[in-house]
Parts: C-alpha cells; structure tokens; sequence
C-alpha cells in the first residue's frame, strides 16, 4: 500500500508537479509516424502531460508540436491550414513554424521585433523507429532511449498504440508484473502466429505449476532489472527477467522455447500519460534476426495479435464499455478472463480498479517486490529533482539498449548480464 | 420547505453520513433473486448507499455481496471466476468466499494468519420473497421486515424495480403523497386487467369529486399511518390508509371497490438509494387471496402495468430523455399527464425537479402533511442515532407486517387497526 | 490580454454576478415567435443567463416565461398542461398565469391570501419582429430595442437562432472583429444567392490586397461605432461600419457593392448567454427595400445561408464533434478554412478556443482594437451598475434604430452618420 499523499505524488503528471517535472527530463513518445505522413498534411490534436497541443509536419517535412492555441487570440491551430512551412491559423492568418515562432502576422503591420513576443510553446521532436519523440523539458543533454526495437531496421521492427482509460502509474505496474501470467493470460486458447516462433507448451507448463514466483530486482541508473524465478523440473530454475525502463517503459520476456529466446521476437511497452486519468499504450515488437512479413504484421493488428483492434482514434473497440467482450462462457471453458487477447486482458483489468486506484486500500504481497520498487524509485527520482539533482538516464540514451530474457539455468547459477545485450552488442561484444 | 441544511441531513446517504448511519440499520432489498439465479453464473455489479460492490452466488447457492475491488492491488471483481465456492480475482487468482474471507492466494508463499488480514468487505444476505436483502450495518439483532408480500408463496406475489434518476427521498416524498392521486394519475385511459379486481369507476369519482382530502398521520415505531379522508357522498366517507416504512418504503391501496379491498391484491414500494442521486425503485404487488397467472404476470411488465417496460439492466425505456414519451395531444384528449402508466408519470415528475430538490424554495400545503411527518421522523431518527438511539423497526421486523386498506365508513367512524392486518393475522386473529 | 480577474468578471452571467446584473437591464431576445406559435400548444424549456425557466403560449395567446418549477414541492412545469389561461402543474393541478401568479390550488382549502405566497417568478415578454423579448430585470422603464429588422414588415426580414457552445463574450468578439474577414471568410467559393444582391468581387479584392485594415473606434451610450478602413485603389478608403450594441448585439455590413450598401440585404447577430458555457446565437437579416420571396427565406436555411443547418432544437448539425465538417483538401483548393458556411467558420473558430477562452494568454495587436474597447465598456458598465449607475441604453431603444454601413470614399472624407440611418430615419430625415 501506499499513503494517499504519495499515491498523489506517484499519479499526478500536470505542468509543476514533481511527477510532471520528472517526466518532462525524458523524451517520450508522442506520435506514430503514420499519423502526420504527409508534408502539408491534416495537423493532429495531441494531449500529454495534461497539456493540450497540434502537432503537423511542414512543406518540407519538418515536425512541430506545438500549443494547441494561438497566440493571437486563442483559435484552435487544429484547424489551422498547414502549408508553406507553417501552421497558419485560420481566424487572422498568424503563422507558427515548428519551433513556434510566429513567422507571418498578415493582420498587422509588420514588426520584426513584435514577432519575438507572438512565439508560441513548441517541443523539440525527433524521429526514430516509425515513432515521433517529444521532448517537454527544458535540458540541452537529454536523449533519447536507445532501444533496439527503435534502431533495427524496419522490417525487423513494429510499433502501434492504443488509448488506455487509466492513470500511468497502475498500468506500468501491470506492465512489470510477471506473477499476472500464470492468471490474467493463462489457458489462453492457443493460436498458430506466422512468426515461426510459437507459444511453448513447456514454459506455458512452469506458469501452470509454480504460480508463486519468487522475485528479486536490481535498482540502476535506468530504472529496475527485475527477475522472476520458477521451478522448471528438477534441479532448474526457469528465469524471466522484465525491465523497467525510466520513466514509464517496460520489455517483456516472450513467451517461446527458451533455447530460442536470443533470436526470438520480444515486447516492449510505453504508458505515454495523457493527463492523470488516461495513457497511450505504446507496444513495441522487435525481431533483431528475422524480418517481419506482411502477414506477420496484419496479425499483429488483428484479434490475437498483442494489441488487439483499435479504431481510427487508436481507440481500442473493446472497453468497460462493452465490458471488452467479457464472454462468461468461455471464461468458464476457454481462457481463464473470458475476454479475447492478452492486451485486452491487460486493459481489462487496469482499467477495473477506476482511472486511478487507490492505493493506500492495497495489500501487496512478495510477488509484488517490483511493483513496491517501481513506487519507491519514481517517488525517490521526483523527490530529488525537486531538490536539484537531475535523473541520469534522461540524458544516458544508451542506458535502454537493452533486452528482457528468459532461460532455463541449473539452481546454482544466476542469469548473467549477456542476456540482456542487444543484437549489436552481441556482434560487438561476444558472449564469453 | 426545508433548511439547506436539513434538506443535506435528509439526502445524503454515503458512509459516515448520518443518514447513511440510519439506513445501515435496516435490510435493504439489494437484487432480485433472478438476476443471480445460477451458482456459479456470472457476478453482477451492485451500487448501494453510494458503495460499489459485486454479487454472486456460489457453487452451493450461497450468494455474496462483497466489495467491488479485490484486496491486494484493487483489480475488479466484476471481472472474476465464479467458481469452487468463491468468486476469483482474474488478476493473481485470489479468491474469496460469500463472507469476504480470503480463501486462496495462489500467487503467494501459503501462509494462513496472512489470510486473515486479506478479507474484503463483506455484507449478510437473505432471500425472502424473490428478493435478495442486504444488511450494511454491524448490529447483530437486525430483522428482515415481515411484508406480507415477501412472506406469501411465489404464485401470490411479483416484484420487480426499475433504475430511477433521482434522491430516494422525493421519490419516496411521491409514495406517501395521497394527494396526487387526483391529478397526477386522473383521467387515465381505463385499461381492463385480467387480476378481475378492476379499478372502481366510484372511486376515481371520489378522486375527481373531492382533490382535497383531509390528512391525518400517526406516527409509529414501523414509520407513519397515513389517513387521506375524502367525501363519499352524503353522511360517509372514502379512506385511503398508507404506510411509510422505515427507512424508504411505502404500501399503497389499491383503487378497486372499497368492499373488495380486504381481499384484493395491493402495491408496495422501495426507493434503495444507489448513491444522492439514484435510487432503485422497487415495487411489490401482493395478492393474498388469489394467485397470480402467467398472463397477469406479464401484463403486470407491460406499458400499463405498474412499473413499465425495462432494458436488461432495469433501466426505464421512458426517461427524461425522451420527455417519457410526453404526448401532448393525449395529454388534452386521454390522460392527465399525456403519459403511458402510473410508474412513468410518477418518475418523470420526481425526475423533473432535478436529482435532489431543493426544498428550501417549496410551499407545502395540508395535503403535504405527510410530507412534512416523513421528514420530520427522519431526521429526528438520524440524529437520536448519532446520540446512540437505535432505530426500534431495524430489529422488529414484525412491524412491518401490515397492509393498505381503503374503506367507506359514515362520518362518526375511524378506521381501525383491523384494517391494516395481513391474511395471516386475520386467520390467526379473528376481526373482533 | 485580461487579467484572470476581468476576464471572470467579463463572462459569468448568472443571477448576482456584475455581468449577470447588467444583462438583467436589457430586453434579450428569447424565442422565435414559431417556438411557441399555439395557444395553449406545448411549453417549450428555456434557459437564460444560467436561470431554468418554461415557456407557454396560454388559452388568449399571451405569453409566459416564468420558472421551471412549481412553487409547491418544485415539479417541472415542462411536464405541465398549458390550458384555461394558465400552466398546470400534473403533479397536484396547481396552475399559474403568464404572470406567475398561482391562480388555482385545486389540492387545497382555498384561501385567496395564500395564492399570493405561491407566487412563482416570471418575467415580462413582449414581441417584436418575430421574437419574444423577455425582460429578467426590475426597472420600470427599460426599452426593446428598435431595431430596423425588428420593425420593418414581415416579408422585410428573416430572424433564426442555433446553439454556440461557447461563453458569450467571445461570441461578440468574433461579431465584431472586422479583420477576421480576410481570413476566416476567405476564397470561399461564391455561391449565387437568390436575393439579386450578390457579393461583390470588388470588394473581396479589397479584402485581399489590405488584410490590415486601420480601425477607429467611437464610443456611445448605444456602445460601439467600429470602422475599420482598407485602401480601395489610389485614392480612396473601402470603409466597413460595424455596430456593437449593448449588450450582446452586432450590426454587420454586408459585402454587396458599395454603391448599393444603403438598399441592400443586411445581418445582425444577438449572443444571448444560455448560461456560462453556452449562448444562442441570433441571426437577423434585413432587407428593408426589397422583399423576401420564399426561395430566398429557404436559401437561408441552407448550408450556404448565414446560419447553416439546423436540427429541431436549433442545435448545428455540424459541431466540434464532427470537426464542423471540415474537409482537408477543400481547405487547401476551395476555400480558407476547408468548412462550409460563414456561420459555421465563425462557430467552428469560437468553440475551438475552449467554452471560455482564457484571454490571459492573448496577444493582441491593432485590429483587435474594437475587442478591446468592448471589453473596457462593458467592465466599465457592469462596474458603474455596482454603484448605483444605470446603463443608458436599457432604456433608451432607439439607440439601436442604426444601420451598418460600407462606402467607398475619397481619402480625405469621413464616414458620416447618415450611412447609419435606417428607413425610417431617412424618409423621414432627408440626407443632407
């Protein structure tokens, strides 16, 4: 559990609050790639961090994020028309590049120095692997994570997301949870994926037999290395090591034979905050040694594949809405929810515990250690920002290359830091 | 009129409110026996006195109404297995039994004193009359009240509720108002009903003839005696006798011949706050000497019969949204109100004043004086809890075995105490 | 910009606020007359300055606007039954007259000196031009408004209103914003309108060639006399003359040829504040020298009329939740904006600033002199009523008896206040 005052300190992302000022050292994904295509194209609403923002991409390709509202007299830049290296505002015909200076006031006289004072806010945006990164901080060294998923080549790579109708916080404690597996994803109806690498009957088996993990997490400078131990026959161990990437990443272990696990396709995720009561769910599929079919895409979108359907919004068609599809039946039968699709099954139940939960009503228990260090690492990184001293992954990109692991290891013998190496690292740095 | 203040002693009903203390005193209905019908079937979200909870019934057909959110991190319960004598958190497995114990931590190292600490809230229930009742309080001599309608056998009784969007206490302010009668529900469109106790052309002339009867009102330890004399021609007089039943029930006579009465069948009412600004209207109809058929069952679900057609989730299909179907040319030629059924004109007029009233700005009358002894009793019966006084009725259900009556009787006579005696009574204890 | 102070002061209109005082000294529009067409037809909702109120048309054809709820126990008065010169309440046949006086208690003893009690609110109303006025306020002398449009025959003018949901001010403000013109309205595609008076391709080109228009502002007792003066050839100065009128009204100039502006087709708009957030936007449109036909009443109702579509409760059909239709590739080939009808462009750029722009992050330059002098005069006027002192117009209507105006003049001539006249004024007064 946790008191309501630092339940409060954990949640709230807004401008000024020392979870917000946290967040904003980081770059964070804000757009996909696909959403603002086209120089000249259709600007697009945004909201992070609470703060309302348009984000369009210029005559010559150039990506702005800027306020949502002019400077003039507040019209929505959503409707403004994007063309000729700017974002014009349709009321008076203000213009804002995508550093947000106002670069044509054809309502007033002109004056040069008038226009310094017409800027708008605007973030710094960078491309890299299909995704659009924002920066909302005020730093110069700050870079961006350097996952593998976002530095292999396309067709190794894929990358969508999805509107989750909660707080950050509790679904990056989802995202971290391995104990959930052996119940929230458990007896899924197993389904054939075009990627060569299928489901394993025997890891599916250790999730079925030893339910009751035992955890251990390293702190570092890039968030938590966090490992889960299950029994896997006599005299092994089946490990699962998750990473908790600052301030809102996780990478998620697959679910294979774990022979294959070094060449396997592996998740990753992002919980983008919004504002306090919604995220983006980013998710995040890398094959460093296979490229990714057409097929192997589509099914990646689809039903069963990690993120389920979303609309034209990125607004998942399943909800508490429409209780995401919750058949009692099969629930009796078929899976262990009743509800299609781990995502799903992942939304489900975060999004069951209200927009934010409340958790000085909690009761954690051992299989929870990372949930209890995820709390304490945030709270102790937004404490000491508060008090001057800056998070060192914010500007330490290279901290984030790397990768979740599982492997099967005799009792004596711990899962050593070669698991984690990247594809690059591993070409670079051979295995000793 | 009523103070602000006292208006917000009288409708607030969440925990820790001293009208919300009063009726955690008493059974409440909470569901209808067939909205979990089957052990093990799917669990049912459930909003009480402002509380969100989830109902089930288990392998053995015991049924709980226990907190909506699991205890270890808040999943919710709503989404759980019904299974093996207890409803489980999809989340981690945990699982806790009808009484709230915690009954399995599949997630944890075993550890039985840890259990004990584990425990959801957790609330008693019993079935009486095709009602699932609930008890919120901690007193241990609390009693299910004694209606006749939930005592007779199935075939002489129905009960059903619909969703209505307002404070309990207007709508029960509508329940004890004999009054409107004359109005309200006047000139409606004669419909035959196939009960053979039809409404008596007589007495809808009392209505029409006298709109202003004369009120008297004793109260009682069970709620209030509720007399509304109108003329009935020369030398005699029309009684209508309602009773108000702590904490929120009314019975109401039935407008058939006055002769009949002792025999024909008769309503009942609950309006169980869901929150401030909901309740849950119940209605009960007995009928002590005749069964119900099939076909007086479904014309009772009916447009004309008391409560008016429902979606699956109990809501009206008539709302304020739809004006109730308003139809102003039937309003001039048909009915009163230009409203389909007596349960739709009574909850578009409680609707139309907003979801709580404000009683400072009414103008009550001498028709009002049941109002006026409602809230009076209430308010008195909050604060002498506050003070430690408990509410008599809470744990003397026997007083609530009584029945409506109506009557014409020359003008030098009083209605009785016989009047009010339930089928049993009667046959146990002859009318002197 | 305003400070968060003003701003606060400038828009909230309910009852006790300075604005909202200031407001409850003028007639407002409140309805069109079609609204309530019937004797003794259907009352019809109606909010205004935050206030819920009802609307009946009784048995005589008189109009009432009094509260939305009985005086007894607060039922709606919606639900009512308009008949016998009165509103009846159905929950107990209380009845009120156009005036609120409660003319019959049918519930009750009668008692004459009770009636006066039970009294409910009701204001004054009065028609004029198609409109009922209403009056909120308690002076005795105040004045409707004589607008030309509202006193020139019926086949003379056309008058509708449509839901804005926006706070009112910023409604004015886009009234009377003359430089938007040129931007907001431009390159639309011209659509022969069947009124005889097209616009003038002429006058487009000047608001091309000068979108910096000079502004001049007179202050009066009426409220403002805004000129806003483009070059038009060597020369001379295309001269556009907008009216704001106390307190929510604007006179626009149409965008005909010069030469023909003193016979021709002109609008004017009402802002009236429904409540903080919302407002009825009024559109008058004048044609004192030429009558309507029915092609032309009908031109108006469409989507290239100055109002656009409306649905049965005169809500838009194009909103913010449809982006008020705005098609990307017409925005960058057809015309400015990408969205149909100048009445939607101006709603569509007024409610993307939020229900209440937070004018503490304006900038604004010198074409927004006309939105500064509004404001000023009408914190000033809401201020000076605070102390005592009455806002002049409120009683004085024949302020309003003023026309818009546009000229082309020589350079060193002025506009002059015969280009204001209307009809009336200049038949009776010759033009020197």
């Amino acid at each position: 559990m946790l008191s309501a005052e630092d339940n409060e300190l954990l949640v709230r992302v807004g401008a000024g609050t020392p979870m917000g000022n946290l967040f904003r050292r980081f770059w964070l994904p804000a757009l996909l790639e696909e959403e603002i295509a086209q120089p000249d194209g259709a600007p697009v609403r945004l909201r992070l961090l609470g703060e309302d923002l348009v984000a369009f991409r210029d005559t010559l390709g150039k990506i702005g994020i800027v306020d949502a509202y002019c400077s003039h007299r507040r019209a929505g830049l959503f409707f403004g028309r994007n063309e000729e290296c700017g974002l014009r505002c349709v009321y008076h015909g203000w213009k804002f590049d995508v550093n947000g200076n106002c670069v044509d006031v054809p309502s007033e006289p002109r004056d040069e120095r008038q226009l310094r004072k017409l800027k708008i806010k605007a973030y710094p945006t960078k491309v890299q692997g299909g995704v659009i990164w924002v920066y909302m901080g005020n730093r110069s060294d700050a870079e961006i994570p350097a996952f593998e998923w976002s530095r292999v080549p396309f067709a190794n790579s894929t990358v969508t997301k999805r509107l989750q109708r909660t707080n950050w916080a509790q679904a990056v404690e989802g995202g971290i949870d391995s104990a959930h597996v052996s119940f929230l994803h458990h007896h899924n109806k197993r389904v054939e994926n075009p990627f060569g690498f299928q489901d394993s009957a025997e890891v599916w088996k250790y999730f079925e037999q030893d339910a009751r993990p035992v955890f251990s997490v390293d702190d570092h400078d890039g968030g938590l290395l966090i490992y889960a131990r299950r029994n896997a026959g006599p005299g092994s161990y089946y490990w699962r090591v998750t990473h908790f990437l600052l301030p809102c990443y996780t990478l998620t272990p697959p679910t294979v034979d774990p022979a294959t696990t070094m060449t396997a396709p592996y998740y990753g995720h992002a919980w983008v905050p919004i504002d306090d009561y919604n995220c983006w769910t980013w998710s995040f599929h890398a094959s460093p040694y296979k490229d990714y079919s057409e097929a192997e895409r589509e099914f990646q979108a689809g039903a069963n594949g990690i993120w389920g359907p979303v609309d034209e919004n990125y607004h998942p068609i399943l909800s508490l809405a429409n209780d995401f599809g919750l058949d009692r039946d099969r629930q009796r039968k078929d899976n262990y929810t009743g509800i299609d699709g781990i995502q799903n099954q992942d939304a489900a139940i975060q999004e069951s515990m209200g927009s934010v939960v409340d958790r000085s009503e909690e009761h954690l228990g051992r299989t929870d250690l990372a949930i209890v260090r995820f709390r304490r690492q945030m709270l102790r990184l937004a404490r000491e920002l508060l008090e001057g001293k800056e998070p060192v992954a914010a500007s330490k990109g290279a901290l984030y290359a790397v990768r979740p692991a599982t492997v099967v290891l005799p009792v004596n013998e711990q899962v050593g830091p070669e698991f984690f190496r990247t594809r690059e690292q591993v070409e670079v740095v051979p295995v000793e």
